[in-house]
């Protein structure tokens, strides 16, 4: 039996598995993100990941079948990874795959991690019924993947930028520098931002800072997000529903270009938010929807935070039908 | 050798033309769509100016190899359209195809009016060279066609309403009732409610509505809007700035989903204002652009007024390869 290696590197975290030939997880690991250094320290978390997650399935990484990476920044055949953003250092081209099979002892593929994550909801997830989709990974940024007629759709390599769809001329700044994208109102960064700011000069009460600090953690990750909205923290609610509105607008707007049969939700806020918030979003997508009347069907992640590393994998390998 | 008409049916005027088998044109006619009756109406206006086109063309509607339509509307398997917008009294299902292979003695098949056009210009015109485009069809709304991978791509059968991706949240009222579409701020239809109502009731000044009753129109055409730039008219500049903003973000919006190579713009509004206005539509998207340094191509339509005939005429034939 074959065992392969996965492993998705975020701007947050890297999240490791190692599967067998029907994908079941057989080990699993997480670090942080290294937030200093370059390339090759984060090279070097990822190396560590996988270990750890091999060392769980009781298997040496040298004896993998080959390990599916996926990753920010644009890809070359080689497996090198050029302007990785949110990555420390990274505006230059670094020999990924390369360094990693050197360091694992076994072959690595390099693939675009929303890409690969999309592809895993369509073959593995969420989207199995469906032969067109649209995966829109709400985190940090906002990320998308397309399927349609069954295959990833990319474009001249750069397709799935609905983090900058538009939704308000003349609206909000972007991390892009943009005006008015979607992840200007929706990505965790932005949202981050508009928070402080109606915190620190406008005075508007919030425990978010708190509910930081207490955490040890330096930004609001979307666990302080899920927290605040327990805890009925006004302005986290407030702020969330704007983020949703402008998803709504900006998903709906790829539908009625599009008309896929299904919308998967994912990423970190989306998976951890889950089912209540997908509903929100399909609701706030309703009044934009030209077909109102049959609307795609909206899905929360399958998969969850493993989607990435499972769809990496996907980069060397089908699973096999399970003969159960 | 073998001829074939072709029918565009548009909510101002139907066009109609026939062509050889290398589709050259060899007789063509326009007619003004009906305003009122229904469609058996519509229907003989269209079967009148298939037979003045081949009339035209020296030929009888009965020796043509077949007649192709693109028309508005849900088109079922049979050629029968239901709730076809913008013509009098069409809500319900009329059996065009059988309609007019009747009245004219020859088969008659029916495709949908973007589409056709949009796969006029990937095989005839501004498309050749291209594998993937978005045809943009700038008119009384905003009709929208995909090519992908050399094919069309129609979704669920209702792709392609780029007329109603939202420009800005809790924008303008769309004449389909939706807020902040990009057609609420670049179709004729809501140019004109626009340029009416700063003329009406704020006193901007403007001859767009003297043009119009001097060339005995009930409202702006598209001639209308070429002239009254022509006159330096300032309502008129600034209501076509007002909708090349919001074309810029929408098609923008687009392109940084799915990284077509090329952007056509066609349309009464995009074939009558032209070159200019590609490059000012081009302009407007830059900043909007997430690969912005490998911008899409932008084109005019090529085939102008006739691409929605052409493109019906491809519903039952491709063009033989011209041997000279």
């Amino acid at each position: 039996m074959a065992t392969y290696g996965g492993i998705d590197l975020g701007g947050t975290k890297i999240q490791a598995a190692v599967v067998d030939d029907a994908f079941a997880v057989i080990g699993s690991a997480r670090r942080p993100t290294p937030t200093s250094g370059g390339p090759a320290d984060v090279a070097q978390e990822m190396e560590g990941a996988l270990r750890e997650a091999a060392r769980a399935a009781g298997v040496e990484p040298s004896s993998l079948a080959g390990v599916g990476v996926g990753s920010p920044g644009t890809i070359d055949e080689h497996g090198a990874v050029t302007s990785a953003r949110n990555l420390p250092d990274w505006q230059g081209t670094f020999p990924l795959a390369d360094t990693l099979a050197k360091a694992l002892g076994c072959r690595v593929a390099v693939g675009n991690d929303v890409q690969v994550a999309t592809d895993a909801e369509f073959r593995l997830g969420a989207g199995r019924e469906h032969g067109s989709l649209l995966g829109v990974f709400w985190g940090t940024g906002g990320g998308g993947g397309l399927i349609l007629n069954g295959k990833p759709w990319t474009g001249r390599g750069g397709a799935g930028e609905i983090g900058h769809v538009v939704v308000k001329i003349d609206g909000a700044r972007c991390t892009c520098g943009r005006r008015g994208c979607m992840e200007a109102y929706a990505g965790r960064a932005a949202m981050e931002r508009h928070v402080r700011k109606l915190h620190e000069r406008k005075g508007r009460e919030t425990d978010m800072f708190k509910l930081m600090r207490e955490h040890g953690s330096t930004r609001l990750t979307s666990g302080i997000w899920a927290r605040a909205l327990e805890h009925h923290d006004k302005l986290a609610a407030h702020t969330l529903e704007r983020a949703v509105r402008a998803l709504g607008a900006g998903i709906a707007s790829v539908v009625n270009v599009l008309d896929v049969e299904a919308v998967i939700i994912g990423g970190g806020l989306g998976v951890r938010l889950g089912h209540p918030y997908a509903e929100r979003i399909a609701a706030a997508m309703q009044p934009h929807l030209f077909a109102d009347q049959r609307p795609p069907k909206v899905h929360v992640a399958a998969l969850g935070d493993l989607g990435g590393a499972l769809g990496a994998v996907l980069l060397l390998a089908s699973p096999t039908r399970s003969t159960a």
